[in-house]
């Protein structure tokens, strides 16, 4: 078993970096908050005596070596950085988790026969740079690192420029490791485990998604002078998209889910009606097809509502990722830990996207998940228990030790 | 008659400070281009042999003297400040239009009885700091200074703190001028002089505005692991408020309008549902019966729509004056100044606030409208011809120096 006090004070340590305005964080990627947050993550994996790698995208590699120089590593992690208003354990329960394994196997004086290797992904949350997920993406081969340092923020800055500025842009070849396994372990960010008061969900499937950025053009113009019949909001084209897409999710029912969580207006003056508006859909199922139709009646129905109210609408699509099946072997393992620790345990689908659905792509890959209070995640009040985040951390030392064999 | 190529070669000096992205002006009130602009008009002032007030507030008062000095001035003006993508004539013109009055009257060695002012308001346009015409309305006594002080724009900066960082907070009370009368010429910023084929609008009204900050509030969470059933979405119950906003507006027809150009979603993340939108809505008629059902029914309507979505809704007036009915004799002075020089004319009603909307509280008062393209204003691409701004100079003359007798 792990040493749950010791990840405890370690999750606790690493929240006070970027902390929020309301007890979460804010250490969103490439920030100087997410240097320090890498600088102390690097500092505790040499301190359990590991050797750290950094590849050009930035994903930092903890290695502790095994006892065959052939065997393949095997990987466990997840990422550090958070959303803007985010909790203190959406990614970093797995990056500490991984940690608190080397931590655990030194205790116990263990050498595996697979080195083990933690990682923090560069960008996970996709808030900042849109797509999410987008280094272990790289990684994966899923897109190129040059588009990739292309990548622009609110504020236009590049991403290449920026992970240069905070100094943790590596030598190392991206996507140059060869991996046995990898596992993650996250909190659910849904009410499933939780409501059901089950310990361990085993993640066996991830939903895929898609992410539309729409731009609707109208004509910016007074808001007092201009005649009803003259006006060509953008904004109103937009507000009425919205209801839409919610109404394309609930189509679905139970299990498509769709919204927009980045509106913006132009030239947002209280006395201008807006000529244009910017927004990114966000939908999601298991099922490809459901992403696929969803995708196409928003293409559709927005041209109608907009096409009758006189604007112009435009699509991009700025993220997106088919339904992932795990690895039947790796999920195996964590269900086993799970059975041999005890823990309750049940099969689950992922609602979010994970660094571990691209890694899948190019490894043996699964995921371990742990119930969260309310469901709640991207959210400063994002919650956990000590008793969760043991269980969690359990489950994936034993699948982990499992696979890399001792 | 004014010298209108001298006008119009003013307009596009003056359109030089503060250039836009796309032809027209972002000179906002109290940032380095503001201050800018007021100095080449203080410097055409003086070099036109005025001196120059300033008030508490930022307004300018360029002042020729008169042959009475027992009579109170005559006084006429606009803004010189812009919307974010703003155009070269909304207030410049009414502003610059006054100074040629004085060069003309220069020009032609006329003295006149009363003396004349030159006015440009602070912080007209109210995109940077609600409400709109801010400083005429603390000159006319409808808001307190300190409170004008404490208004914040969307970085957090202090009115009162920009208007002493920009250089032009004067030693003047604000109010404490007596005027004889206050005229000021403004484009229509809407499009019936244009579709009428008439020069010249006679204000006789101006219609009333009610601004309403509305602020849902919902949880942010995950857009990917939340279920449709858990969501408590911000961002959804603003469009559909918004849809509710255009409804009201139409159900007034012809002569209610409404939208709003203000939008913001927090946290503003693509994978965030929104936990908290703010926006303002913003209600105009000639009638003050209308808009306060339409406020009444916004506040209903919007209260129904959150109950129904779990949603919480607050609401804050932000900006507010009642209809307007300009003085008489200020308005017959207008009339009779088109009639004399034969420019066509109708009466029009003001589809946006002006300045002159408060000073009519102070001091008789009475507006001149020209055309502009398409009715096209609060746009960069707002447009006016040289034929046009000469009619309503030329008016605006007249009518100021028959006030003023010579
Ligand atoms: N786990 C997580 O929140 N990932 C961010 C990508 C997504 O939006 O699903
Ligand atoms: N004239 C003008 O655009 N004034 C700004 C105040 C308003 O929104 O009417």
């Amino acid at each position: 078993r792990i040493n749950s006090e010791r990840l405890w004070d370690s999750l606790m340590e690493m929240a006070r970096i970027g902390p929020g305005v309301a007890g979460g964080n804010n250490r969103q990627t490439l920030t100087d908050a997410d240097a320090e947050g890498r600088a102390l993550f690097q500092s505790w994996c040499e301190a359990a005596g590991c050797t750290m790698g950094l590849d050009t995208m930035g994903n930092m590699f903890a290695r502790r070596e095994g006892t065959d120089p052939d065997a393949l590593p095997v990987y466990v992690g997840s990422h550090l950085d958070t959303q803007p208003t985010g909790g203190k354990y959406d990614g970093v329960l797995g990056v500490l988790g991984g940690l608190e394994i080397l931590r655990s196997l030194n205790d116990l004086n263990i050498r595996t026969k697979h080195p083990i290797v933690v990682t923090n992904w560069t960008n996970e949350e996709g808030t900042r740079y849109a797509p999410a997920m987008l280094s272990s993406g790289v990684f994966a081969g899923v897109h190129a690192q040059d588009w990739a340092y292309d990548r622009v923020d609110a504020e236009g800055k590049r991403f290449g420029d920026e992970l240069e500025r905070i100094g943790w842009k590596g030598e190392e070849e991206v996507g140059a490791r060869k991996m046995h396994a990898f596992f993650e372990l996250h909190i659910e960010q849904g009410p499933i485990l939780e409501a059901e008061g089950v310990d361990i969900g085993v993640v066996t499937h991830g939903q895929g998604l898609s992410w539309t950025q729409v731009t609707v053009t109208g004509k910016d113009s007074h808001t007092g002078s201009t005649p009803m019949p003259m006006r060509r909001n953008a904004g109103l084209g937009m507000a009425r998209i919205l209801d839409k897409v919610d109404e394309i999710a609930w189509s679905h029912k139970p299990h498509a889910v769709g919204a927009a969580g980045h509106i913006e207006v132009h030239p947002n003056s209280r006395n201008v009606i807006p000529g244009k508006a910017v927004f990114t859909v966000d939908f999601r199922s298991p099922e490809l097809a459901v992403i696929e139709d969803m995708e196409a009646r928003l293409r559709t129905e927005a041209q109608a509502i907009c096409d009758e109210m006189g604007l112009e609408v435009a699509f991009e699509k700025v993220g997106g990722f088919d339904p992932v099946a795990f690895d039947e072997g790796c999920v195996a393992a964590v269900r086993a830990a799970a059975e041999r620790l005890g823990y309750s345990h049940r099969n689950i689908i992922s609602g979010a996207g994970h660094d571990a659905c691209w890694i899948n792509q190019v490894a043996p890959t699964a995921m371990v998940m742990c119930p969260c209070v309310d469901g709640l995640s991207h959210n400063e009040a994002e919650e956990i228990s000590k008793d969760w985040a043991r269980a969690g951390a359990d489950v994936l030392f034993h699948a982990v030790v499992e696979t890399a064999e001792i």
